[in-house]
């Protein structure tokens, strides 16, 4: 199975000088593209599923309500919704903007009201033999989460989430936002060790090939794959980071239960970032095998080469002595001569061989 | 496009012994270089623009002043000048050193009466492909700003910022000092995202011209671009720890309400920082491809080179032997000696073809 | 002695999105296999030793208990007892998960009633010549040690400390479950030392072959030695952090007393992985001086061509303009002519090996 | 300009064993070398100059005293001398010992009644084109500073200094003895500016000169550049350490109102290790661009060799087929036979060239 | 002279499972051999050095006893002594394996009753032309410090220490038991500035050898010198942590006097260690050196095989055109045929040398 990275689209950087809260870095033309709005309600008793028509629909829970409200946006694209989310819901407006910026940096932010975070959703579809990065950002209240996501066909990755809410499987009907939360980033960095798997899969495929008939072909495959690491690496890498912030939350939206679980996302993280480090170790390590193998190569046409000269330069030598054409040349006339030149001829060959047998490089 | 770096000038390093506050470094020839200074002054109800004629007609706001002022001076060679300025508004004389030093690194003091902050603005010139990078120096006070640029023609990138002062967008007319530094600071991050984008296309042509068509003058220009790299990270890197400063101050500069939209700022830094890791990552392992595909060049320029050689060798060895004029030689007199020579040395031809190509050498 | 890692089995990633505590990542087809129980139960007096059958006969000790209590379990695919212990000791859901995982990475928890533990037990087996990893994971109570093992037909390495219970050496039956912990891992990390013999051992070898006798194959051996060590190296680096969090622990479970004893192992720990870094670092060195000798062996494999070359291709010339037929060639009649040819060939053979021997080539 | 270093001796290590304090690893032959002791002493209104014949005559204020007193030693090469200095400013023997040793690295010492501060003093003689290392020690009390340097004839850095002392410039008079070192620490910082300077335009000349025009002498260049690299980096880098400890400094004797001027100096020292730093990333880059040259030019030699040979090689056959002497070669016969040899001859030439343009060999 | 590392005999790791404070990890065929104990006793005004015949004729000094009692025991493979001493001194088990064991990574363990320290003694033996490393230990109480050598007949390095203390040189009579550990560490460190010596001379010696006369053989001696410096760095890198945790020490061992010598030591340690790192950073750039070098030289017999073949395979095709042996060449009939060949000849050559000096080839 081949791995390839399919960015959604070019990143836009952001107009500079934009105030911040502007949302820019999409394409204007398509903002008739509508998000979809879906709404998951749970209590540990009961569960509602519906979608939502518009942000005007959807609704701000008391803080007495006791039940968990799960928004799923799909879709970026539309700022006029997301500015209507902004004011519904009090959202600073940087927050808007990263929700917005398609290439933003796994990170966690700790507002007055609310924490937010985002993280790269990587996924393999097992029909293109592809690999899907796409951004997630959540939005976390006291009973509130909205989860912003790019719009595609493929849907998500929270589907065993959904199932487990509906099925009333584990704790997550009886938890609030901050176990829903940790849910979701689970169920994300799970994926992560199947895209590892892959990963390691395609390693082990090209450490055979390399070790076994290198070729320059597989050198560009290595560098491509290298390439892929360094863009896995730099979407794990601060989700580490955003992790521990998120542990070390002082905002109380993290209730001590829910810790352990997520020391649990970050050991998970660690191992993937780890693995990644190692694989690229590994990697440079077959390079230099290599390149080794494509200097050994040349040394064994280049010992043919000098073999093949050594032996018949000589022999050449002594033909074209004898094809020469001055009047005296006595051996001409020995009716042997011809035989012993064959003869010095063969003993020369042999001779070489022996030498080179000797030196080893035969 | 292609990236350049236009220094201003060459790095005139501080004379050894002046005392701390004596302004060396520039051309007193030109000492007559008379900076423009222009006033931004603006309360969330009002604003106005001027141009102001000399340091003698700069206002020290007292404190109770609700208004904020934002003074841009433009050049930073005239001595005079700025010492005018360090005694009105009573800076420190380290601090109009530092404004004075063209090649300043990145930097954050926390002075008594004011913040001093210096940073790197990197700019592209669509018209001349090139680059520039500026150095901007910024003194806050509660409700006051001073920056400090080179004179150039172009103008700074501030303009945005100046436009939505005047329209009112945004906070930034409610707000103080502080937001207006985070913005004019985000403004200049928000450049070098735009810097990002060109290499980051830079990196891609390279990479498609290396692994279609490796050359040495691209080694050269992959050299030219990593010094680029270390050059842009040398601006970048230092800022990243200035806003940590910045962010942390104590000197209450920095209002709580702002501290968010540095995070932000610095959120961008870090990620211009890991993508010129990352690019520098890559380069390294084009520069791998690239030195294996000329060994691999080599590699099959010297197999032909054997081929031929091994070929033909042992051919002009055997026409040799049948060109020497010994008296005796009986094949030269059998009529279908010829034909026979010429038939082994098509089967030498031959298996030679064989071998090399069991040997996966064709 | 060879050093092959035998990996059990294939690493099967958990499946994303089942909720935390769901026992994933084994083989359902082999559910039947039922984990081997047996205690040990000691106080300085007594010590009992037996196979447990079921978990339903495990015994939850009371806080007052003088008894230490070690219930080993081999076997970790069987879901249902894994569940079992997991209600029985009221464990924490994630725990369990971390004990079915064959691919841990060595870690430390701090659960509010006990503290979880895991790391990688490698042996060496002289027969087969190989080394295993496996994975053993400890909870850890007050009077109480459940040890979990892959099972495997060698066994574990705990024989030594079974003995030294029931032989009452040392301190073992003294101290309590924290001692207990203290002792099993000591065994663990000096099977570390063992392995490192066999490290060391390979490098000399493969150190004085490749600088006696240099070739391709040893470069593989090479870096399959260095994956070797990169594997290692996973296994003992997070140990470190895991000593040090339990010499840290403040939920009381380690007492004073043993904490100059995990100190102890925390210094081993570190040994190891000095050794591995070192390791690793000679290695390099080792490949630099390969690839050097490689270089040099085709610096004298080009020279003897050019040697050749030089001296036999001046002399083909020669006899080739001799072997022309023309009409008037004067020298062809002159009866000396012949002699004379020889003599400036020779003199052309020992000019060129002087200049060679002076161009220290020779 | 070329840049060397000069040692002034051979480092020579302390004899084992000396107790601390004992001052050795200096010559006693020439003891008699007399180092040379002036003083400044200076308060806001007076300033006195004056040479001390002895330390006999040396004088320790008194805590009370407004005036401050800077002796300079000239020589550290008198044992006699620094044990009187030692027991008259009851000086800690450690410090002596320091103050002695050539080869100390930059630190700073805080001991009770005074602080000790050892730095690399880097100047570049204009006219011998080398740069001198020397090392400079500081004592400093309340209101006196001690400095030691090696004695040569150039003199030292500090003129700047003494001229802004004399000429009551700047606030040195005004200050204490903290301002005054800061005063010097600042001056042999602007030096390392100098250096830099020196340092850059080297970098420059080598850089072009190997993109132009590569060759082996000049990577020993680099090589050497390298080294004195690392030499300015191990006498650039602890100083950082000991500016930083400086301006923590408890013991009360860098005052407030120094601490921004210290923060000023550890900035330049920060730029000149990564100035260092940064040419070290470039000059590794122009050795991959040099080695890459080389192997790109063997490469165009080898396809010379090859082209020739190529073509040649089947010539040569053809000509020797010809020449061979059987009686029976009809071609030999047929009167246009050597021009159809010729013309073939020229096929194949005209052939292999079309050959080696299409593989871009031309 | 040459750097040669002896090591005593080949580490044994300890049998794993053992209980701590068993001890191992020495031969028991030779337990017989015994240590020599030998007892120095001083107070300021008194000093007393014996041999002490067995472990029972050791003091334990009480709490008040004014003397300062240095134990000395060399030979450290007899572990009934060393549990004699345990005992007597009430030791923790652990203590006594750190000192039996060879190969213990340098330490240092804060007991309750006592401060542990190993670490590594490297000297140089002018006379054999090698280098001795030695593990050393102490335990250090109020009044009394045991020091452990392995047993060797060059004797320790701390004679000058004892010879201090009999002259009553410096204050280490009137100090206590810190201040001579002090003493003996500084001794010890001061012996790795001898070393460096040895190796600063020896990296001269490489250097001038590797540009002036590049050859393999060289490089095996730079990879063997990498594996000593490899082995030096573990050596003396844990020392620094070693002093500095000495120095933080909070049992009350170290007084707060000799605290400031400790930080001599630790700066003298960082110093070996920066010195260690410069000369591998030298080494690796002497490496690149060679390694041009090799591929120079390389180029250039390329060069000289290609001009070779260039100038004579175009006139081996011209001699062997004429002599070939078709009826109707009219050339053969030209009188001055042979004059014109030879000139094409003269003239092919002349062109060819004329084109490769202007490519720089000659």
């Amino acid at each position: 199975m081949q791995l390839k990275i399919r960015k959604k689209a070019k990143h836009k950087s952001r107009k500079p000088g934009l105030s911040p809260g502007e949302l820019s870095g999409f394409d204007h033309t398509n903002e008739s593209e509508h998000a979809e709005i879906s709404l998951i309600r749970f209590s540990e008793t009961e569960i509602e599923e519906c979608k939502v028509a518009s942000v005007d629909d959807m609704v701000v829970p008391t803080a007495d309500d006791k039940q968990v409200y799960w928004y799923n946006i799909d879709g970026v694209n539309n700022p006029n919704q997301l500015l209507q989310i902004e004011k519904k819901y009090n959202l600073h407006p940087l927050l808007m903007e990263d929700v917005a910026s398609a290439e933003q940096r796994p990170k966690m932010d700790d507002y007055d009201n609310c924490l937010f975070l985002t993280a790269k959703m990587i996924r393999a579809d097992e029909a293109s033999e592809s690999i899907y990065a796409e951004q997630v950002s959540f939005v976390v209240f006291k009973n509130l989460i909205i989860s912003f996501q790019e719009k595609n066909k493929v849907g998500d990755v929270f589907d065993p989430n959904r199932e487990r809410l509906r099925l009333n499987k584990g704790k997550m009907r009886r938890m609030g936002s901050d176990y829903l939360l940790y849910s979701l980033l689970d169920t994300i960095v799970d994926h992560y060790f199947v895209i590892m798997e892959y990963v390691g899969d395609k390693l082990e495929i090209i450490e055979q090939e390399m070790l076994s008939n290198p070729s320059p072909e597989k050198l560009k495959e290595i560098y491509k794959f290298r390439r892929e690491l360094i863009y896995l690496r730099k979407s794990v890498w601060p989700l580490r980071e955003v992790i521990v912030k998120l542990e070390r939350d002082e905002c109380c939206m993290i209730t001590e239960e829910v810790k352990p679980f997520l020391r649990d996302v970050y050991d998970h993280t660690v191992q993937v970032i780890e693995t990644v480090e190692s694989i690229r170790d590994i990697l440079s390590g077959i390079v230099d095998v290599y390149l080794s193998s494509v200097s050994n190569r040349m040394n064994s046409v280049m010992k043919v080469l000098t073999i093949i000269s050594t032996i018949f330069m000589p022999l050449a030598f002594i033909t074209g002595l004898y094809g020469m054409n001055f009047d005296n040349m006595p051996e001409l006339h020995n009716p042997d001569g011809y035989y012993v030149v064959i003869g010095v001829c063969v003993c020369i060959a042999v001779g070489m061989l022996v030498y080179f047998q000797r030196k080893k490089w035969l």
